[in-house]
C-alpha cells in the first residue's frame, strides 16, 4: 500500500480540464449559470463524455442521466499486466468482483443559476483526474473505479435526483410536485431525451456500491480562518423545515388600540430573533434560517392577521437535531402565546443527519499526514449527493477552504493548490480503499 | 335656538332607509361590498337619487360624482311659510346667502370589498333623514342644508376623490398613478359616466361652504369598551408610511456559521418589537403598524439578504407626529446597525393630522347634554372625508359605538339607538349652526 503514497495527480491537466469545464455556462464575471438540463448543463454533459471516451474509459450513463467514467479492475489489471507480467494471474479470480462492485468517486456538474465555478465542478473533474492518475500508472485495485456525474445535485428540478435514483433511494411522489416545479421537470427530462420511468431504472445492487468519496469546496469560512487544508467531513447535517403561520386578528392600522391587537408581525418576529439566540447560545453545533415571511393581508393599513414564516434548521447529530426541533416549537408557541397569537405548524421533513463512515475518515486524515496537510474534522452545513448513499454504503467527503466562504455565486473561488491538494487525498484514499 | 331642541329624527323611516340601502351589494353574511363604481355602486347610488327626488329635495350631483341631496333656505322658507306666514317677508333677505352658502353633512355609500353596512352608509343615511326631519317641520335655517355622498372615501380608486376634487384639493398627480391602480380608475370612471377632466369641476368656492358635519362608526372599541354614546372628534389623525429596507447579504443558511450572517430578518423583527413598545411606552395617543415584510430571495435555505418593511404610523399632533417619526427613525437605524445591516429608507407622506373645528365639537357635546347621551372627546385614528375641509370651513365629526370594534368586515355592527342617537345629534349640531 505504501508504493502508492509517492502518486500524485497531473494538477496541470486537472487545471486544464478544470478551466475547460468552466466554459460551459460561463456568466462573464467569473461564475457559471448551468442548471439542470439547460443547453449549458446538456453542452458540458456532452463534453465531458468525450472527455472520458478520449481518456480511453468506459462511458456509462443510465436512466437518471448520471455520467460516468469506469475503469475495470480488468482494465487497470491489463494495463499493469503490460508492464508487471506477473498480475496476469490475478485477474481471473477479481473478474466477479470487477463486474459487481464499484467504488464511486464523484459530485455534480449542474449549477445554481449564476453560481460558481468550483461547486460540484471540482469534485466531478477531480474525479476523473483520479482516475487517468490510476490509469497511466497502472495500479492493481480490488473494485473497479468510478468517476461519476450525478445529475440535478442543486435541486433546480428535485434535487439529489440521479444520486438518490443511482441509490434506489428516489421516492416517486418526489417527480410529482418537484421543487422546480412539475412542468420544468417534465421539459428538462425531454430535452435530456430521459423519461420518468426510465429514472428509476437508474437504480443499482446495494453490493455493486464499495463506497463513495467526494471533494467538494467547503462553502463556509472555517477552513480558511484556521488556516486548514482539508476538511475531514464527520456527518452532512440534517434538515428539517417547518411552516409556521402565527395567526391574529386584521384591524384597522389606525382606529384600533395598540394594546386591542393580536398582531401577527410580532409573533412571527420576536420568533425570528428568539430562535437565533437559542442556537447560537445552546445549539452551537446547529443554524437556524428564517429565510421568508410571508404577510396577509399585506397592506400598510392594516394589522396583520397572519404570518406564515419559513423556518429551517440543520444539526449534524439527530438527538441535538431532536431537542432543537422541540426547542423551536416551545418557543414558537410561548412567542404566539405571548402576542395573543394561534400557531399553525406545518412540517416538511428533508434529510436526516448522515454520517461519514468512520474508516474512510481516519484514511482521508492519513493520507492528509501522509502528504504533510493538515486537516480537522468538520460538519458539512450543506446537503451533498454523498447522502443519498446511507446505509447503503460506506460515505467519505473531504472539503478544500472556499475564499471568504462564498458559494452559489459568481465570486466563489478555492485557490487551486488547494484543489490539488484535495485531488491527492482524493487519489491516496480512494487507492488505500481500492487496494 | 332652544325651539329645536325637541326635535328628533324619525328613527324607524331611518332604518327603512338604511336597510335599503344595505341590499345593494349584500355578501349575504350581513356584510356588503360596494366598491366604487361596481354594479352594486351605481345601483346604489341610483336608488339613493330616487330617494332623494322621491323626497322633494334637489338632486345635485357634479363631475366627481358625488351625489347630494339639497335643502335650500327658500324651500324650507316656503314649507314654513305654509304654516307661519310671517316668514315669508324673510325669505328675500336670504336669498344671496341661499344660493351660496352650504351646510354639508354626509359621509361615502362606497365600501372597502366585503366590508360592512354602517361604514359610509350609516353617515349618508343619518344626513338624509336630518334634512328630511328639517323639512318636514318647516324650520327656518340660514344656510341650505346639503347632505352628501361622496365618491370613493375607501380608495378603492384614489381614496377621498370626491370629497378632495368638491374641495379643489385634488391633486392631478392623484390620478395619475392611483392607489388602485390607472386601468381600474379609467374603466370605473367609464361605468360611472364621468371623465378625468370633470372631476376637477367638481371643485366648489370656498365662500360656498359653511362646514361639513359627519357621523360615522367608530370603528374601534374605545365608546363601546366606556360605555359613552357618542365620540366627538378632536382630530383626524395624520398617516405617515414608509418603505424601511433592511439589507444584509444571502448566505448558504447550512454552511454559513450563524455569527458570520448579514440576516436581513433580524433588524426587520427586531425593528417590527420595537417600534410597537416604542408607541405603547412614549407614544399613547399614537399607533404603529408593520404591514407587510418582503423577503429577497425568500427561500427556506437562504439567508435573508433584504427585507423591505412597509411602515405606518398616526398621531393626532404634527409635533408628537415629528418626534414620534424621529424616534422611529433612530430605533430603524440602531436596529438595522445592531445586526451587521444597511438600512433605505424610502418616505411616503399621505395626510397631515386635521383638527376638528373647536366651536363645532362644542355644539356637538352641548346637544349631547341636551339630550342626556354621554360623550367623550376623541381622535380618529381612520382618514375620513372631513379632513378634505381642513382649512377651508369648519369640520366636526362624531362617531357612535361599533360592536368589538369590528370594522371593513361583514360582523361590523352598531346598535340602531346608538344609530339613532348619532342621527339625533347631526340634526341637533346642524340646526344650532344653521340657525
Amino acid at each position: 500500500m505504501t508504493s502508492f503514497s509517492t502518486l500524485r495527480v497531473n494538477a496541470d491537466r486537472m487545471q486544464d480540464t478544470f478551466i475547460h469545464l468552466a466554459l460551459f455556462g460561463a456568466t462573464g464575471d467569473g461564475g457559471v449559470s448551468r442548471v439542470t438540463f439547460s443547453e449549458a448543463h446538456l453542452a458540458a454533459r456532452k463534453w465531458f463524455r468525450a472527455e472520458i471516451e478520449n481518456s480511453g474509459f468506459e462511458f456509462h450513463t443510465d436512466g437518471a442521466g448520471n455520467h460516468s467514467a469506469v475503469l475495470p479492475v480488468s482494465v487497470i489489471a491489463r494495463a499493469a499486466a503490460r508492464s508487471n507480467p506477473q498480475h496476469d494471474k490475478e485477474i481471473a479470480s477479481q473478474k466477479t468482483l470487477a463486474t459487481t462492485s464499484r467504488l464511486l468517486l464523484g459530485s455534480h456538474l449542474d449549477s445554481v443559476p449564476n453560481g460558481g465555478r468550483f461547486d460540484g465542478a471540482l469534485g466531478v473533474i477531480a474525479a476523473l483526474e483520479v482516475l487517468r492518475t490510476v490509469k497511466e500508472n497502472g495500479i492493481k485495485l480490488k473494485v473497479n473505479l468510478e468517476a461519476i456525474d450525478f445529475t440535478d445535485e442543486e435541486g433546480t428540478l428535485v434535487g439529489l435526483l440521479g444520486s438518490a435514483a443511482l441509490a434506489g433511494r428516489l421516492h416517486p411522489e418526489a417527480l410529482k410536485n418537484p421543487r422546480g416545479g412539475r412542468q420544468n421537470l417534465v421539459e428538462g427530462l425531454n430535452r435530456a431525451g430521459l423519461s420518468e420511468e426510465d429514472i428509476f431504472k437508474a437504480a443499482r445492487p446495494k453490493k455493486t456500491l464499495a463506497g463513495y468519496l467526494e471533494l467538494h469546496i467547503e462553502q463556509g469560512k472555517r477552513l480558511e480562518r484556521a488556516g486548514i487544508n482539508i476538511g475531514v467531513i464527520s456527518a452532512i447535517v440534517g434538515i428539517r423545515s417547518y411552516r409556521l403561520s402565527f395567526i391574529g386578528r386584521a384591524d384597522h392600522a389606525g382606529s384600533t388600540l395598540m394594546t386591542d391587537r393580536a398582531d401577527a408581525s410580532l409573533g412571527a418576529s420576536a420568533f425570528t430573533l428568539a430562535a437565533r439566540d437559542l442556537v447560537v447560545e445552546d445549539f452551537p453545533n446547529c443554524v437556524v434560517n428564517v429565510g421568508k415571511m410571508e404577510f396577509t393581508p399585506g397592506a400598510f393599513n392594516i394589522v396583520p392577521a397572519r404570518v406564515d414564516l419559513s423556518l429551517e434548521f440543520r444539526s449534524p447529530d439527530e438527538n441535538e437535531f431532536e431537542r432543537l426541533d422541540a426547542a423551536l416549537m416551545v418557543c414558537a408557541k410561548e412567542q404566539a402565546a405571548r402576542f395573543g397569537l394561534e400557531l399553525e405548524t406545518e412540517f416538511f421533513e428533508k434529510h436526516v443527519p448522515n454520517l461519514m463512515s468512520a474508516e474512510i475518515q481516519k484514511v482521508f486524515a492519513d493520507s492528509c499526514d501522509d502528504l504533510k496537510l493538515t486537516h480537522t474534522s468538520l460538519a458539512s452545513g450543506a446537503i451533498h449527493d454523498g447522502q443519498s448513499f446511507d446505509g447503503i454504503c460506506p460515505i467519505g467527503m473531504i472539503f478544500v477552504p472556499s475564499l471568504n466562504g462564498a458559494s452559489h455565486a459568481p465570486r466563489e473561488f478555492t485557490k487551486w493548490d488547494d484543489c490539488v491538494n484535495g485531488a491527492n487525498i482524493l487519489l491516496q484514499t480512494a487507492l488505500r480503499l481500492a487496494t
